[in-house]
């Protein structure tokens, strides 16, 4: 283990439960009856247990998009040819992707790291932390070494802290990777043990007919790599992806700098599931910001125990959904703030219950 | 009918199919999988066919909360004494409630409407509008003449028609007044015919053990009160509320405008119930913001055929779960504006499906 991830983990203490105690003291106080708002009030209290302030603050937001190719986009696992990666890449320097509208729309600082894409990209608006031109295909070899996996895990942890630096309170984390469903699908499988047939779906949008062609191209991959399913970063070097440890990084560092991070979908999730099985600690730091259409999402959820705040349909990725929750949020926090109380509104009180 | 009444209704011209196939064609040109944005594709879809614009604005947007008094609060159905419809009034106005707090996050107009408490209300911040004060008790007597009951429906008209005026592009209806969800369950179970106990619940918070009581005081205003369920009119004025008819006026007044409204929690839904058997086509404005935890929201919301957009275990009512829901709309409509096409990027199509 590097010095850089030793050190970022012995920095993740989880929740603080007392200053969530004050929180919720404070929410019965406020006007309206006890309990009216729900999952918003819930998530008040996570946030002030994240943060470690009873009055959270989670704006300005920051969006992280790490873009990597995989190998395995060779064995015709996905709807789109592998160079769309770079191209959206360019898509997202020139502002031009569903994430940038909404990055835009709730005023947030938004980076593209490049930690793994399958072309030589050059010029402004990208982070460049390429680690290799891409994972090797996983039916044929490793995604990638030991080495490579945590060089990507630093990246991501780098990028977290940039965003800590930079005055950001809150953390989105989305991706971008042609066929980086099959390798979180054949992640997902070795580390729950589940059949392939429960983790797959039809990614960017494959044809009904493909799906079988997919589930064997995984199901080839896990036999012929034979990893460590105890041994959450041996399934991550073996089946994974570059973008998934580098998002894995960023929950990380996140999760150090006690900064809320809302994860996204099916690819966000997996990441996450990586994650906590490196550091069960991170979870604390987790808000689940939807839950998509991929099968394997629900599998995923499950797995962490994690309840998401909207259910819209969605599959793109990019961090889209975990945007889209992020008003929630700040709706929030700005309830534990802004209300007024019973007693500073001069309001009667209900009844005992 | 009245002329305002009148006129209103025969503005009200259902949605532009024309209008959402240019935004649907649009939609598929954007750089994302066909369909990957889910529920929030096809609510830009319905925008721009309420709005009868491809690339439709829903901001500013305007809130309403109309507060009125409910007689059949004497029989003990709230956990909150009648008074607090007035302080909560007062509330409003002092912005400390739950709606000030997000209307503000969303940068809206608000405007506090008295069409019925049981108080003499004065000074700024309110508009006046009192039909009369609270309703009879449905007990013992109808909620309201008609005469009322189409004042109060006009004031609702007038409200939503000043907010058209000043400009908003979206509605959110909220409402406050002790009983409310009483009022609501009766008026829900005679225009739908469900049993009683399938359309209660615990409002602001009653014990579990005061719901028979609830349920018994419902069952005894219907009894007494012979509605006519085939004509809502005459249900609204029987069982109903001055708030609910105000809604009601708001969702036609929305409706005529080409304002998209969304619709709220339980009395809200009820509200929109009656409207839409007052008039069809008003349904086609309508977006539904959230599911609450109050029991017969469900039953309304499938009766309208309607799946809102959050879900969230909410019971506050104010417009707060429209508002909660309004930054998807926002996200809705800047997606189909602010997206590059895969010709505009220059990106590599996916496979023919």
């Amino acid at each position: 283990m590097s010095p850089t991830l030793e050190h970022t983990l012995t920095r993740i203490r989880g929740r603080d439960r007392q200053v969530g105690d004050r929180a919720r003291a404070h929410i019965d106080t406020l006007t309206k009856p006890p309990g009216s708002l729900g999952r918003l009030e819930t998530l008040a209290i996570e946030l002030a247990e994240i943060r470690s302030e009873a009055f959270p603050d989670v704006t300005p937001p920051g969006v992280l998009v790490f873009a990597a190719d995989h190998g395995v986009a060779a064995e015709g696992v996905s709807a789109f040819p592998q160079e769309v990666t770079a191209q959206m890449v360019a898509n997202f320097v020139s502002r031009g992707a569903a994430i940038n509208v909404f990055a835009r729309q709730i005023d947030a600082r938004l980076e593209v790291i490049d930690v793994g894409v399958a072309a030589e990209l050059s010029g402004d608006g990208v982070v460049h932390a390429k680690v290799r031109l891409g994972t090797g295909n996983i039916v044929e070899s490793d995604a990638m070494t030991r080495d490579e996996a945590v060089q990507a895990i630093e990246t991501g942890i780098g990028a977290a802290e940039r965003m800590a630096e930079a005055g950001c309170r809150c953390l989105i984390v989305g991706e971008m990777g042609i066929a980086n469903t099959t390798a979180s699908s054949a992640v997902l499988a070795a580390l729950t043990g589940r059949e392939v047939s429960a983790v797959i779906g039809r990614g960017t949008g494959i044809a009904e007919s493909r799906l079988a062609h997919k589930q064997a191209v995984i199901e080839r991959a896990m036999e012929a790599r034979q990893a460590n399913t105890d041994d959450a970063m041996d399934v991550l070097c073996k089946l994974g992806g570059l973008e998934i440890a580098a998002m894995t990084g960023a929950y990380l560092g996140a999760a150090a700098h006690r900064l809320p991070v809302i994860v996204d979908g099916f690819i966000a999730t997996v990441a996450a599931l990586v994650t906590c099985r490196l550091c069960p600690a991170a979870r604390d730091a987790m808000i689940f910001g939807h839950r998509s259409q991929e099968p394997g999402h629900g599998v995923a959820l499950d797995t962490l125990r994690a309840r998401p705040l909207l259910d819209l349909d969605l599959r793109l990725g990019e961090g889209t959904g975990a945007a889209l929750a992020y008003p929630l949020l700040v709706s929030a926090t700005r309830m534990l703030a802004d209300m007024a109380t019973f007693a500073s509104a001069g309001i009667a009180g209900g009844e005992a219950r």
